[in-house]
């Protein structure tokens, strides 16, 4: 059985409450558990902070044997943590970039990752279905 | 059923013989009959062609019921077509934006992408199988 | 009787389809039919491509005697294409540079023009009667 | 009958005198009056300052009913004025901008203009003409 | 009794009639009347101009021991006239840099201010209570 | 009785002791106390934290009702923490934003703050009394 | 006998008082005596104005015939005026732009000149000296 | 028998007609035959477009055998198409750059090249002796 | 006796497993108990943290007595963080900046530093020597 | 007696040979004869290289006494060379900055001159009398 | 007999020892006697010099008669020199601008040159033999 | 016994007499003689030369065996030499960067250094002992 790791950042605790006319209105944990549904071959795992110290420390525990992939959505972290971006670099799992909105759509300063450099693939504006098709990534190759 | 369409932009015809370091070394016309073979309740269609103004045809031509999805490769027009862009916008059926490597670990002039603000989504960097889970994302929902 | 040839670049073939918000709802032929009443003294021929080389080749077909002006409104090509700059920079025949939309109100990257340094006037922002003011600076002098 | 402004900004009182390679070697009054006499229809009045302060005067006693539309080449002042550009979004009545030169073929910094963006419309690189399109969109269209 | 001068910029006389989405639907002259009432202790002047000369006049005839303090609100000559921050640095009496919206919220160009280094407080964003805050800071202090 | 909550960022902590020369030589604390005092009406919360997670969970638990309006100092992070400015964006209480000293009389990248286009209001340089002018527009209006 | 204006602009009415530790603390005129003992061969005129307009009105009506040289100290118009260069480029009467202090020093804003393209000579930097080696440029040569 | 293929781009078919200040007033064709006769050694097959995606598509078919040697002059491509770059990188024959007149001595948009870091070598400004010297170092070697 | 703190920031943890290639293979552990045994006349105390907040909170508690010198590697918060930046400005204790690898060596965004401009030395590039040199400025000197 | 020297950069020794249209056609030679006599109460002495070099080593071996005044021409080294603009920073006789063309009139890169902060004056555009502007204002003072 | 004159720039002496991956491992000598060989027709005179002066020194001696052609490999030179271009431009005799490696595929700093716009011809990046080819373009012509 | 060199560039030669503030008021040959006494396991050699060819020259001559280490301050050259960067890429004696001032605490434009990416280790801002420290890495390891 495949251990996936889903790792969301700041504000992302707030999804539903958040502007929902970006981010919807349903829960991440509503969505997390139709995933799992939906995938009974893999083992999900997720955790949320609002701290880039604490995202930094969960893909290094996770980054080693852990688990077999990681998705991240480091929420604002992805413009402007070089530290995050070096953590992936660090460790050994594949990490999968997700965003739920298009960030392109938005402003300028959303347009740059410093995570995608380092991420094994990207994935972005698919609302919370870039969630799914990350651990699809992960589970299943032609 | 439902119908969709590939586009590979310029360059791309010679996936298979192509800089295989960075594209891979299987062709594309391999890759896309596993797929249809994985999506049977899907009609793939494929179109490749190395004029800017061939794709943009190709759009208006599919993006008013022709096809339920597009899935774009624009290859090099990616980072230089305004007009790829604007056919974009000027159709209805959504298209997703896909990219076979990971264009932020290359040149700085692939990191900047036109047709993304106008995408209904954007997968970048998982080889091949970014086209296959832009196809998943057409065909099915949590 | 002064021949006039307006050239339309990519996605305008569109109008009237695309994105009525911004480009209005009649298409450009019923223009034309209205434009060609109202200035009987003129013969005014009309041509449209999403391919920037046909749009070059055009250009060197009617610089060099065949029309007496043109009027180009060459989509997005007039914010990436230094070649059909160059064409018009090439030939005789004056050029007037047209757009329908204001380009300054929209995004960033619609303000800068390749074109209007080589172009012998430049109409912005009227609608279609932005052609109608082009073609009457080339008939009409105070 | 329908009411015009013309309003010219800095400089344009020397027209003729100042550097005719650029600005030709008539006066703009004798322009005018040749405008008066085609357009019989309309009361064409007109307004010079160097004065910034006193064209955002003149616009806002024009822009609330006196004139039904504005013609305006603001001179220098198109390339560093916000306040005038304020005055156009504040006022009214609609303001072409016009230009008599093709400011596109000159220096660098006469290619921005602060006031496009307000503008309903833009005229650049007739001569005195553009003065003339410009009387003509705002009296007649197809 | 503290001696106070309130000065307002370019089109800042239209408060009321200009864009109410973004200034609001009350004049000026009424909220001044509210402010003076609510300020016994203070005699609050008022200038109002659309010539950054007449700025610069009024803040030297005021600068050297006629008013205690200076309310500024240069709008559109903020982002665009070092001689009004050089005359904010010329004089003694302190100024205060206000504005009504949130200019960080608007355009790009509202983004910068010359002012500001010269001020000696800046307060962005409160509707006409900007005013209020001003005049509080000058009269009133923990 | 309203409830304010008071909140300031990374090496606040320090005022009194930290470049007197810049931020002045008392607590922070003894500055509350008297605001405590002058705004009897009003109940002032007050936190502190060098850590960016720290002010995001912060505001997250003051955002949905616990507080009237918060006012924030976020020191340094105003210049580089776009997931705070997310967090003032998520969250239904307004913020103020609020600076000691005058950012734009030192070094350029304390010119730019990513929290003011989030920001309800924006108050600089006033030294202490900035907090007391942000408690001010929160209690009271003309 | 040579006819010589002197023009100054916004904020050096306040010589003597303003910032004297980068201006002096001797007022204009005092200084302006000296130099008409110094040169009795030439008819000093002078002319101050905080007015951007009034510059341009006064270069035109020195500066064809009435002047046989300009000395131009546009104080902070020097950095944001086009239309004062614009104006020294309509006009026959050469200008010779001056500055008291080294703008070099100082701010960034003040290292560049949009009057330089246009003047005749440019002479930075030597305090009050500054207008007499322009007056000197002028009158004699070797 | 070396084979030798030369792709002029955009505009060049107006050699001789177009700008001949800057291109010289012989045709492309006229220097063609003198080269052939220059270098009997070789053959030299010509061809030209003004479409990006022709020139794509020749260099495909001449890239892997047909050609020891290609001379590109992309004319106004060579600023902007990633796409043809992109070409030169995945074919295996190798490509030279050629420009007829010192790119570098006209306006800035024409100094930076899309195709010089894929070719493997660049001529510039010998007129048309520019394309015999890249026929020179395909052929002989020291 | 002499007391030094040595602080790494994020990532560090992972010395000897992450990227050897850039960082060497010895965890940093190992190094320390070297340094301690090369330098008995000096306390060497340790710290690690991924948490920026934790990083300031450290430095404040050294940095008024605790320790006479402070040796830093900030890791990637040395690029994007103000906040510690502040806080070595905020203290008393002199701190060096020490980095392992050569950063000018690597991707653009290493090479500026927040800390340089407040550190009171800087050791770049030595490997984990860097730290030994550090170690050696604070304890001995010509 | 004042004793004054007087540096040129390279290329100067050429003045009268090269691109006479710019630099005038009498070499400096004899500018400088007329200049010794004009001024007979200086010493004037002259040094031209074309070496970085030698003008640094000239500027020290007269920087501590030897000279009362130094007027420099560095030429091309006026752009690139931030050693000159050291040694004028390093040594205690002030120098006056020349040049002959107004260098704002020509190409960008000769807009910025790295020694006009460390220069004691800036003189600019009065061909060969740049000199003796520059000597008058050792000399002379009102 | 015509004579040329190649000038090697800074390093290029040690042609052979250097970085061998990028420039070649024979010594500049040994070419330069096979290309004295196959061109017996020209007298060919060789320089190399590391010092900038030194380089300027010599074009001027040979830029007046002396050669009929330089050929110049400025090395580093090329790219922050302005007084080497300003040479080039002031000398009567054509310069040739070579490089061994393709410029462009290295560092963006190696991507601009001050002494392309000086150059009669630039040839780039076919090793040693882009000397052979500046010399054919000076002795013969088709 | 180990072979050591030390290069200082331009200026250097000052030391203690130039700006005291920045770079100390003691000479460089005291501060050398402290040096060699405290390593005397090391023949340290001195050169200073204020020529940019002098000191490639001289890295030429220590860096294929002459010396084992070179510390070099090339002062303002740091800034502006590539040649000297290259000179140190093309030897095979390692370099070591020193600045004796924090320069990244000094003007924008010695913040960069050409030398830093070619550098074998970089050690800035501890006045004279920069040098001591650099000796000291080159001599000693744990």
């Amino acid at each position: 059985m495949k251990k996936i790791l889903i790792i969301n950042g700041p504000n992302l605790n707030l999804l539903g409450k958040r502007e929902p006319g970006i981010y919807g209105s349903s829960t991440f944990e509503t969505y997390l558990e139709k995933l799992r549904e939906a995938y009974p071959e893999a083992e999900i795992d997720y955790y949320q902070s609002n701290h880039e110290g604490d995202i930094i420390d969960r893909l290094h525990s996770a980054g080693f044997g852990e688990a077999d992939g990681i998705v991240l959505n480091a929420g604002a972290y992805t413009h402007t943590s070089v530290a995050i971006a070096d953590a992936i670099r660090a460790i050994r799992t594949p990490v999968i970039e997700v965003h739920i909105s298009n960030v392109h759509q938005r402003e300028e300063f959303r347009h740059h990752s410093h995570l995608s450099p380092a991420a094994s693939g990207i994935i972005i504006g698919f609302g919370l279905e870039s969630y799914r098709l990350a651990v699809e990534s992960i589970l299943k190759k032609l």
